[in-house]
């Protein structure tokens, strides 16, 4: 039986590849003939063993990590890390240096800011809603490290390339862009990212952490919350999220052998962004809300001219089968989220309805 | 196609029940008929709502448990909660007493011990490689709370019933055994049970929470560490671990719909048990390692006549489809876990097996 699936623009969770949910629903009573489902299986099985070791070695490849970089598992999502990060980074006397640019760096500064610990925002795009990404920024030179959010799902910011700190390390989340285009990761002490939008399913937290950003672990922390403890155990100190795991090695197998890798990709998704930006671009019926050279390639914010055409265009959008393209419920507007797995039919479609939407509307 | 499926006696991750993995493969790719599969759902929609206040209405109406207790699914397991459970209750001048019954005590107690917190073990099996729980314990009349562990999954005892501790509110790790038989909430402040075990899937873990210790968590802690944060937004302050919280939403259907309630579920347990206990007991081959007026129905460690017979008896059991029989390695032996999703059918095969097995090796 063909089930129906619909044209999914969620901001996370999100699409995901159709052969990758295929090949879980197959062998979900028995993976690899094993007899067991992989919710059953030991984590100290051979079976997960080559999961976990084959998830690693593939984020290891595609985004050309070498041995200083250490590729975790976590529970916990972006939120832990924005706790975690100054407990494992920050002692006494040491400072940080965050930029805001949005929601989440908010989220990410506040958690430090709870612990006490010395942190300095040297840039902010608030003055005009977030709807940059602020340039020729003035690190401090003595800053243990500079966090930034290379993706701002809720205001459709994205760094285009990532800013020269003159030597500090820098840590990012990436929950909403990693692996969607390469980049150098050498700049980078820690960089995490929550699966659900280009990874997997919600449930794991990718962290990649570099050799020296371990030894700097102090010994007195809870061992859920030291980097060291879930390093030195292959992430496997305690019972870790098994399926989410798994979907997360068949989605990076797909990212390679059927994509071809992080080039590729990067093609593929600034095809998906051109075509919908051309379509808000082409008239003042749809009305980009990021400005032009801070716009993210994975959440594509925009306006309609009113409130009332905005849930009128949700509305019958998701008649039409497009799923998920309501702005965030704090901003509002309209959002379409075109993560690795959106594939370029469903942006035409889109397109599609738009410029009919445009035509009946106007 | 019929898939190959084994008898699977893992200590957990472990057995689900057959209808439930089917269900979720059913509609694996359309949940509901909504055209997106339950890893592609938004954690804000109708649909997962739906799925999480299910979840939570059946986990109240299956422990009896009234509306002065909250019920969260968190991520990090109970490896998590050993750190909050100090972090959120024990503030400068309160103790509390632990009870040490085997592994996971001693770790829940370690992470009290890190933190600088006061606490008291006030009772301990280790004198006899924690192969029995203790009775008779003087516990501190001004302690915040007592801690214990239910079962133990790796020693193979549990509590036949809860210590009276004189009011003083009791916090238990009842990973290995919640949901297997009806206790009383009443005296309980906390309880947490990591899923992969008579739950659900690895990758969550059910929190229930009296509304009194609610009340007294610090404001000043990190914001996913603290207990109200996630009462206060019904586990969804961050995306939840979406798939796994439907997974036990449906055991827990078929804990009440199928089975019919934890009165059965305990009795179908005991009969299991006993099964297994009579033939470990009916020669001198096979020896149970808990004290008898401590086993566990949940987890039965046993020992054959040398470790020889024990590899030989992993190995054979592994081809004839049973899975999940070694012990666990810190302790070596047997051991059969007889979660709720474990049929007696399999208990009955696995005693058939150990019968011949004994006939052929004594």
């Amino acid at each position: 039986m063909k089930e129906k699936r619909i044209y999914n623009f969620n901001a996370g969770p999100a699409a995901l590849p159709l052969s990758v949910l295929e090949e879980i629903q197959e062998s979900f009573l028995s993976l690899n003939g094993c007899g067991m489902s992989i919710t059953e299986i030991s984590h100290r099985s051979k079976e997960f063993d080559a999961i976990i070791d084959d998830a690693i070695a593939r984020t290891k490849r595609l985004l050309k990590l070498d041995d200083k970089f250490h590729v975790l598992f976590l529970q916990g999502g972006a939120s832990t890390q924005f706790c975690m990060v100054p407990m494992n980074f920050l002692s006494e006397g040491q400072s940080a240096d965050y930029v805001s640019t949005g929601t989440w760096s908010q989220k990410a500064i506040k958690e430090a800011q709870i612990q006490g610990k010395k942190i300095k925002v040297v840039a902010s795009s608030e003055d005009k809603n977030f709807s940059y990404i602020p340039q020729n920024i003035q690190f401090s030179s003595d800053a243990r490290f500079v966090h930034i959010t290379s993706n701002n799902t809720i205001k459709g910011t994205e760094w285009a390339s990532y800013p020269d700190t003159k030597g500090v390390p820098l840590i990012a989340d990436m929950s909403s862009d990693i692996l969607s285009r390469p980049f150098d990761p050498e700049p980078f002490g820690l960089f995490y990212a929550g699966a659900q939008k280009n990874m997997g399913p919600a449930g794991v937290c990718l962290v990649v952490i570099r050799d020296d950003f371990l030894q700097s672990v102090p010994d007195n922390l809870p061992t859920m919350l030291k980097y060291t403890t879930h390093a030195s155990k292959n992430s496997m100190f305690n019972t870790p999220p098994c399926f989410a795991i798994y979907t997360v090695q068949l989605v990076l197998k797909w990212l390679e052998e059927t994509i071809g890798g992080l080039d590729k990709m990067q093609e593929l998704n600034r095809k998906k962004a051109q075509l919908l930006y051309q379509t808000i671009d082409a008239g003042d019926f749809y009305k980009g809300t990021a400005m032009p050279d801070s716009r993210s390639l994975m959440n594509i914010t925009f306006r309609l001219p009113s409130e009332e055409l905005e849930q009128k265009f949700v509305k019958e959008a998701l008649a039409n089968n497009f799923a998920g393209l309501k702005g965030h419920r704090s901003v509002g507007g309209c959002r379409a989220s075109l993560y690795n797995a959106v594939p370029l039919e469903a942006v035409q479609a889109l397109t599609d309805f738009m410029v009919a939407f445009e035509r009946k509307n106007r």
